[in-house]
């Protein structure tokens, strides 16, 4: 019996990770076939990832069919999996997103604030397109997304294509649990968070480990310290007891962009003209990766592979596919369909939510109404991720307009005009669907 | 260490079978003491039933300190769960719910329409002074509630009182569970329903063996055949193919009071003239067990107890227990607190729903929006049953009267007030709290 | 200026009530145009009423141009208002509505039960084909819909047309004001009820004269009284006052088929048998009034119309064209979208609501969380009246027995296949959706 | 028949303008009595405005019995409308208000911001306090609270005391109106305009004047012109193009502060190098006035007073307490309790909106869902509102700290912190709930 994962982008740098997820899952998730998929200028690294995957599968001693393909459609038949960690543009591109609003006083992020809406619009349109595709080719597969901004990415799948079989993932809840592990001394596979929210804004509601109640614990040892549990990406500032004492909950380290954006801002512009944006130390990152990727010697995933944001992002791919393909009804955290799992959010959007896994995709767990202090917020993060996708499909110059004006980190009449107008020229080449302009 | 477990109403016939689930779960539910309570009208039978499962916990060979008491507070002391079995009025009360309604031409049914009412009415009240007793001795015990109409009873304690860690249980979704094993010829274990509704009034969406959607395949053999999946105390009369394809889910046996009226009726009148009410039945059932659980040389539970319609009920309580106990995160169907799981309904209603079993409580799966055709008779039923717990809370003669008018079994200006006056009357002695009459 | 009427059914024994009541009031509502359309099996009607009308136009010394035509789109032509008074299968369709579901001891009534679904079936397509039309020919024109069942087909017409501008109207609220004010001696226009629910399933919450709020005294002298407040075609039995006081709510008189099923159903059997359907009545009605109407002295409206169920309903139309041409503000009751008036029923549905009627179209009045007491009722209601739409628009047989199954007064598996099957044949020539057949 | 108006906070300078509005509504609205009602502070502003008032009931010739006390129990009794224009800590406290928040770079704003949570900290305990007297001694009675922010305050007594006849007005809609039938060249009274939102957050969707929609035309004059339709308090920066069509809705002046903070912030800032704050000149302005009033010779309501920002805040009160004595059933702009007209936001909360304004209190009509544009931010602001609500009543520190939090205005750690702990010392004497300091 065959077990087919196609993933799409391929040539990432992050591609190591996920052979070896899949290597260790063998036994459990034995797949036969992988297909890494790229498009034309990715045709040098994917030759370099591809070969490094064989010596990696070879070294591990498993049958697995492994081929490196330009030809999308070609490496669609008969997966069983998709796995997608596109980034449209390329580093280019992200360098673009963070340094037009830095320039102009606002947050330049990967996936927040202007940044991360242009990525929204550069990636969803490549996603549907990808959808469509497996539904006619391999409409069995379920789409893993890990492409950000993950949580809008999957609901643009399922609001606007024929496909629903699509998850999001994301390594933030992933890491928390880890940094949690950290703080309790304790295993991480014996902690359980429950989250609740958005991607990227998903706050902790309990923490137990071992089954025991420790929220407590865990956010007087958070409050004021100086733990960082960030991911390599962003540069955590710690909170303060009375923040975390009065939210009662477990923040995200993109919640700093948020509550911190004064000191944020301030210490990003800082960094911006000291050393320019994140997107030019990881394109060097990248490059000394690709360089030690090409050793024929090595046989394994570079631990240097850990300095990067994305970090276990594959991990988590992989235990959601094993758990699938198994039918474990385990509980992961996904980005799925609200189903009135928030209630105060609309049954048919996506949140980031603890879900039951099973062979039919995710049952995600009901938590009940927000708590109040974090009810609006999310309201407001839900509705502006609306009009993002919505801009994002319609290519309309006004919702893209509404989606910057309603994002808290731009907010601003004029500044939404200011980075629109700037964002949409220097992505032109990636936003077809924006004829029209101001 | 020690694990208490307090039986509430433990002269039941059906305590042999808690034992023995009890007893079965010994390796990961280590009970170190049980306490049978139950009321004086009752002190006979707890002997008989207490001298019998003491025979039982040794046949067993385990060490298990086993009490008999009239005296509830005593009992409570130390409890960590405690599950309530208990009958306000007894037999004859339940005869009369089943009397007095059929001889005026309505269903009369010990948990639907104006029985179940009434049974609700004499219930609540003594349910919710029990929580109190566990607020205050054993604040952390779980109440597990197999007392009927155990959505309703449930609810009522989640919004009456102090205590909120309480979880109604019913043998109908086990049975459901267990008949469609048979009718596909698989183990139970590997079969697994999305239900959704409410206790008594559960559909199950989808039915899944090993995983695999076999919806359609059950679905297709109960349409029209003499598929007998009831549990002792309802005889089905089977269901047409066009029901079952149009409604495209699993009934319940309940359903038929609701959807097979007519005949229903027509059918229990004619038993009901014939061989008079199921509790008279039931009450005969009991004196054999009884004469049964005397008998010195029994040491387990007699086969006949599974001609009652609640056997397995103590089975899944027992269950609910041990992955409480072990924090399992298991999937169990149970009456919980709905906190969005059923959009449809109020995040602080109760609903029967599959639900992730921890050590902190049951975590609803949230299944979206109600199908089409059943989202109006859900939302009516459970209009209804708020109707009925605010009755029996408040033992307002009006509020009695708009529940009695809004069940559909009763729904008749005139026949409400025939009923509910005489069955105010008939039960006087379990209702102080309807001081006011018509 | 010009300002022009159009009148679907023209031919109607209504119409002279229409014409009067757009006479009367002419000179805030200056019509130019009157036409009156019917199909050729009305067309010896259709000339009787018109010449009627036409006497009555020139009585009254307006100069308003009526025209009688076959000619649905011509008579369209620079229409301001479209009302719509048709029955699809005329009388003899109605008579099978009544007589089939009376056979097999079922409620058998125009607007409610088996016979008001078959009536919906019928209705809407031709609604819809004429939404259609108007949306072409007249898109600034109102349709102002008073066919039954009217908050059904007005529903289906905003759901499944493109044409957006129409609105249900019925006399049940305009004659419950009547029958209030009767009971309170002041005069009708003084009366104001604030009404919740939906067509034919409304009740009145409050009750204000001059401003004064006398709810109270109105229920305490309907309770227990046989004061008779229902249109022609139905018969009231009057309510006790256990259930006026426990309600705390004006019933309309269409309640006594679900509250009153029993009294109703025997008592409607029995005049069935003796005297065959109101339909047959109503037809010799018909035959006196278009008798009297070839007088071709009679030059108003004669007295004799009264006696149909619908008077009123075209005094209640032209209040309302007046209002909305004169963007008057005033409130009247109608059915519209909900929007959030009623926030337990879905936004997109039709209820019955008092509305601020402006040039815009109607502005319905938010009234709150419904009294606990309907809420399950009339959410049941809404959910029967998606799935009778449904099941009207797509022709699918399952959807039209799921929608048989979930009428209160049908809510049988066996009698819903029974009833259905009988009139689907019965009225398979109205019916061309249905293609599908048991 | 007497009818009697207590005016808390009689004292102010804008009482001309109410005692004008009574005086201009005599016909209709017959007032017999007057209470001015003021603390100890207030006693000799309270005399020169009497006084001054008792000159134009002279002049005006009316038979109004006009007295001035600081017993409020005593002005209360047999009172039919309490209208509430209270400043809890007079112009003091607003300025601090400002200036603290704007010394530290945030927005300084009376109603808005950091200042406005204060101002609701100091005011909701007085008017729940006020609404307790109410209760009491005159319980038919109608709060009009022109108190700000009105919609808070409002909120806070219905949620918080058992008198539930409280209305909020605000002059914002009124001056939306007015700027424009300036802007159409039409008379005010033809124009209307359909608000969605809340308090001092409310948007206009569509504008009619004589019926016709004119939503264009204002909105197409409104881009990008230096029309200035704010209040006298706050400057309008005007808005652009892009901001007005990509919004197509119409904004109120207090959102500058939402979408043009930079700019506003920048001016502000600069303003109150110079200037110092609104609290002074309004203080100066306020010296002026009762220079003024104590003219013996005066004997109507200056000119002057409309330099204030909350010039016809009266007119809007006695416009709403005429329609309510009688029942006018005419649609007025007011904050009240949602009950679905707003179906995104919950039932129970205030918010500002059209509606039928009768004898037994506003009725709001029914919007239907807020525009996709503003759902978020409306959402957000609500959400904020219920936690200063919250903090206003406990009195707990963390309330208070979410509430600056979850202000979009403020909405940063440190800042939240810094801003609450120097306001919470600031306004010490006048919030006495908070006893607990961080």
């Amino acid at each position: 019996m065959s077990l087919k994962v196609a993933i799409i982008g391929g040539g990432s740098s992050y591609t190591p990770e996920i052979i070896e997820g899949i290597l260790n899952r063998y036994d459990s998730f034995p797949v036969t076939d992988i297909a890494l998929v790229d498009i034309e200028p990715g045709q040098e690294k994917l030759n370099i990832v591809g070969e490094l995957a064989k010596r990696m599968i070879q070294k591990a001693g498993k049958s697995i069919n492994l081929t490196c393909t330009l030809d999308r459609r070609k490496a669609l038949k008969g997966a069983d999996f998709v796995s997608t960690q596109i980034r449209v543009g390329g580093l280019n591109a992200r360098e673009k997103d963070e340094r037009i609003p830095l320039r102009h006083g606002y947050v330049g992020q990967e996936t927040n604030g202007a940044g991360g809406i242009f990525k929204a619009f550069r990636t969803i349109p490549v996603l549907l397109d990808l959808a469509e595709d497996v539904q006619e080719i391999c409409p069995n597969a379920w789409i893993i997304n890990f492409t950000n901004p993950a949580g809008m990415v999957t609901e643009a799948v399922l609001r606007h294509s024929a496909h629903k079989k699509v998850i999001g993932v994301c390594n933030i809840p992933f890491n928390m649990r880890h940094s949690v592990a950290e703080i309790l001394e304790v295993p991480p596979e014996t902690v359980k968070i429950e989250f609740v929210g958005l991607n990227h804004f998903v706050f902790g509601k309990k923490i137990y480990a071992e089954g025991i109640d420790r929220t407590q614990e865990v956010l007087q040892k958070l409050a004021g310290e100086e733990l960082d549990y960030s991911p390599a990406n962003i540069v955590s500032l710690g909170w303060s007891k009375t923040f975390i004492e009065a939210m009662n909950l477990l923040p995200n380290p993109y919640h700093q962009y948020y509550f911190q954006t004064r000191e944020v801002l301030e210490k990003d512009i800082q960094a911006f003209r000291e050393n320019g944006t994140r997107a030019e130390k990881v394109h060097t990152l990248e490059k000394s990766l690709f360089e030690l990727y090409k050793n024929p010697d090595l046989q394994e995933k570079p631990k240097e592979l850990e300095k990067r944001g994305g970090a276990y992002y594959s991990d988590v791919a992989c235990s959601l596919m094993d758990s699938i393909y198994n039918n474990k009804e385990d509980i992961q955290t996904v980005n799925t369909l609200n189903n009135g799992a928030i209630p105060d959010l609309p049954d048919d959007c996506v949140i980031e939510v603890n879900s039951v896994i099973t062979k039919h995709g995710p049952r995600p767990i009901a938590s009940g109404p927000l708590p109040s202090t974090i009810q609006g917020s999310i309201s407001q993060m839900k509705a502006f991720e609306e009009l993002v996708i919505q801009a994002a499909v319609t290519g309309n110059y006004y919702d893209a307009y509404t989606s910057m004006l309603m994002n808290p980190l731009v907010a601003d009449e004029k500044g939404s005009k200011l980075l629109l107008d700037e964002l949409l020229k220097a992505h032109k080449e990636y936003l077809p669907q924006f004829t029209q302009v101001s």
